[in-house]
This record gives structure tokens, sequence and C-alpha cells, in this order.
């Protein structure tokens, strides 16, 4: 990617807290449901983080990470159990109270039936001092947004349901287009010619993925970037060098 | 988790290497592939991180990590293309030479027919001075390993490959066993009973994920360790917990 490009557009890290996803128990699919959304809304994610539900080492990743991105965004531990220490550390490493907030606190009350509203439920009622509510349009308590950081649930559903709430709040730049040209041709084939465009069009991001899905290799060349003039001259360039090399070019 | 146990296990990381991630194009799916088999070998993941194509930034992630954990694992950017920057980056971090591997170089002539390893196939024959080979009995050239560090392939099939084949070098500890106790009972319901039990049992890691995939709101109560007895003790109070709270459970 080019740096000019990098500067550009707005960054963002996704923090993705969990036991279950480091002890290999879940699959994660958060972080690429909302890294295809920021890129839709013209927001580079420059990194990801998976890491475990430990208070100490939640609070030091987020301000590390707060202080680097424009926006923070996180998955998981926002439930009502023990192991639920998302908003407490994000209070922490804000150094605000965690308070109780009226407006989950009134629609709990709402949902649960008399008594059900336990006091591991009502912990979920709790976020930090300053804190706005990100919507949860599937189940259960929102999330919340406080600074440039946005914690959001874990359950794919829910958390998608929240990304979507929030994701036209977002201040990104032109979005992020992506095309991709399929050659019958190995990685190494066209490694040389396609280093030669990528210098070529250095505010690309120009990459390429081998498959094997057919028996054959195959190679995905991916080009992204914001301008489409551009874009479209560098995949007519690509398509060109898989010609002139034998192929026969499929844009996918 | 428990710090002693965090303490006694060796520790991880993983960093997946590629834009094809943070961009959303490509789902990872290696990161879950090695956090189970360190589990099995009873190493603990500790972190994964998610970076860009950027030497600089690959360069001060693996030295920022290797310092930390016992073992790192990498995942992508091995290939012949100009974006496959990871062998370079490892050795800059090593500061030491990239040098021609005489075992790939030979390997890669037998496999190419003349006139067939051109400059950028070549590319993948160079490792960082001092580093041993990682074996790829899938397809194309191996891995490699310097220091604490394991540089694998990014394309799932030959990563599971090259993972599998130098498993059984790590020293770990004890396998992190797992179990899962199933309960037709929402998260809100067991939490206070559960959060006790996780107090009681702190060398264990007792985690809770809803799940609502039947309709009705059901709970997976997951709890690991590495002594099988204090787990069936732990899983037994976990079990009679549920039955006290009215639900069924079910071991998975």
């Amino acid at each position: 990617m080019s740096d000019t490009a990098a500067q550009r557009a707005p960054t963002a890290c996704v923090l993705v807290i969990g036991n279950e996803i480091l002890s290999g128990r879940t699959q994660d699919v958060n972080l690429n449901y909302i890294a295809k959304g920021l890129a839709e809304r013209g927001v580079r994610l420059m990194e990801a983080r998976v890491i475990p539900d430990n208070a100490d080492i939640i609070v030091a990743t987020v301000n590390g990470v707060r202080a680097k991105y424009d926006y923070v965004f996180t998955t998981g531990g926002i439930g009502p159990t023990h192991d639920d220490i998302t908003a407490e550390c994000i209070a922490r490493a804000f150094s605000v109270p965690l308070v109780l907030n009226e407006e989950i606190h009134r629609m709990m009350l709402k949902r649960y039936p008399p008594g059900g509203l336990n006091e591991a439920r009502l912990r979920m009622a709790y976020t930090p001092q300053g804190a706005s509510l990100v919507p949860n349009p599937i189940q259960g308590p929102p999330g919340f947004r406080i600074g440039n950081v946005i914690v959001m649930a874990g359950v794919p559903r829910i958390m998608q349901g929240m990304f979507d709430a929030i994701r036209h709040e977002l201040n990104g730049g032109p979005p992020i287009l992506s095309r991709t040209v399929n050659c019958p041709l190995a990685e190494g084939v066209v490694a040389k010619g396609l280093g030669e465009i990528q210098a070529r069009y250095p505010e690309l991001d120009i990459g390429s993925y081998p498959t094997f899905g057919r028996g054959a290799p195959e190679t995905n060349l991916v080009l992204r970037g914001t301008n489409t003039a551009r874009l479209a001259d560098a995949v007519g360039e690509v398509v060109e060098l898989v010609r002139s090399l034998g192929g026969k070019p499929t844009e996918l």
C-alpha cells in the first residue's frame, strides 16, 4: 500500500477480545465483516489483534491502539458473565468510572419479567461515564462508544447488527474499490510483470493470491484503490500482462 | 485464565501477515488451526495480530512479540510476488542477511523445467542466514524457522501441512483439555453461579458462550485446563448448577 494513500484515509484497528478465539474453540468471523464494511466506508483497517479476557492486557492494548488510529472497534466481552470484562476495562482505559446507564437500565427493566433482571444481567447496564450507545437491533443490550472506541458484542449476528447501525456515522474517505483479475497462470509467472505494474501505480494496493480450486494453478490478482480511473488503467495493464504470458484473464 | 497457569505453560503469538485479511477480501482460517494445535501441544496462545504487507510494521511487530513470547508463528507473504516480503523482513528483524538457501535452491531446480525458475521464483529460495527449514509436504517451497520465529505460508492447506510438520517439535506443557456443557438457559441465568465456580477453580479457564441455534437461548459453558481431575470436579459443579436452575445439562 502506498504511504500517501494510508495517510489520507482515516485508519482503524479491530480488537477481538476473547479466550475462545485464542483457544481455537471459536473461528472468528467478526474481523472479516468489519474489514469489508470499513473498506466500503473508506476507512483503512491497519491492524487487528486478538487478545484474551485479561483486564491488564485489554486496558493496555486499548490505550495503545486508540492513540494510534482514528477508530478502534472491539468485539466480545460485554455479556453478563464473569469473563465479560470489556466495559470495565474500557472505563479503566479512559480513567472514568463505570456508571449505570439509565437508558440501558430502562430497556432491561422492560425486557425482563419481574425478578429476571438479576445482578449478573444488571452488569450489562453499566457503561463508562460519557459513553454513547451503539444500538443493538438484534437481541440484548446495546454496545457503546467512548472517544474513538466502539464497543460491540462478540456473537456475530449481534455484532453485525451493531456495526450496521453505526457504519454510516464513520467519517471515512472515498470508498476503497477492489477489482480482481483471475488468470490460469502460476503466481511465479506473473510476479515480475505484476511488480512492475505495482511500481507504476504506487497509490494502488496490488495483491496476488494463488488458488488451486480447479487442480491447475491459478492466481487471483487483486487491485485496490480509491481512484476509479487509475484502477481501470491498472486493471487494463494486468489483463494485457496475463495475455502476453499466454493466459486468458477473467475479471471476477 | 489464572496467572499461575499462564506462567507455567510456554506461550505463543500468531502474526497473520497480509493486506487481504485487513481488506476483508479473505477470511482468515489459519489462526484457528494454529490455536487448536497449540492447545493440544500445551502451548498457550496469548495473542494474535493481523498486520499489513508493510516492511517497517512487520519488522517492528516481529521484534516486539519475539521478545515477549516463547514462540511466534507467522503466516503469509512467502510467495514470489512483490507483496511477499516476510523473509526479508524477518532477516531485518534478526539483523542477519537474506541468503540463498542451497537446499531450497536444489528443490526448485528439480521442480521447474529449464527456464521455469525465473527471478521472481528464485526469491523464494532466500531465507535469513541461520534459518532452518520448515517442511512443506503440500506444494511449493518450505517455510523456515529462525530463533523462536516460525515462518509459514498463507494458503491454508499449505500452512496446515507446514504446521503439522513441526508441531511435534514444540516444547509444550501438558495439553490444555477442554470440556463443554450445553444448557438450555440464558447466559444471564447461569452467570452468578458460574462466576462462583470460576472463583473456586482459579487454575481453570471457564467461558460462557450464548448460542441461539434452536430458537430459544442456550449457553455453552466451556471449561479448560491441564488437570483432568480438577476439570472433572468443575464440570460436575457446572452440571449441578444447571440442574439447580431447572435446566437439563448436556456435555458436548
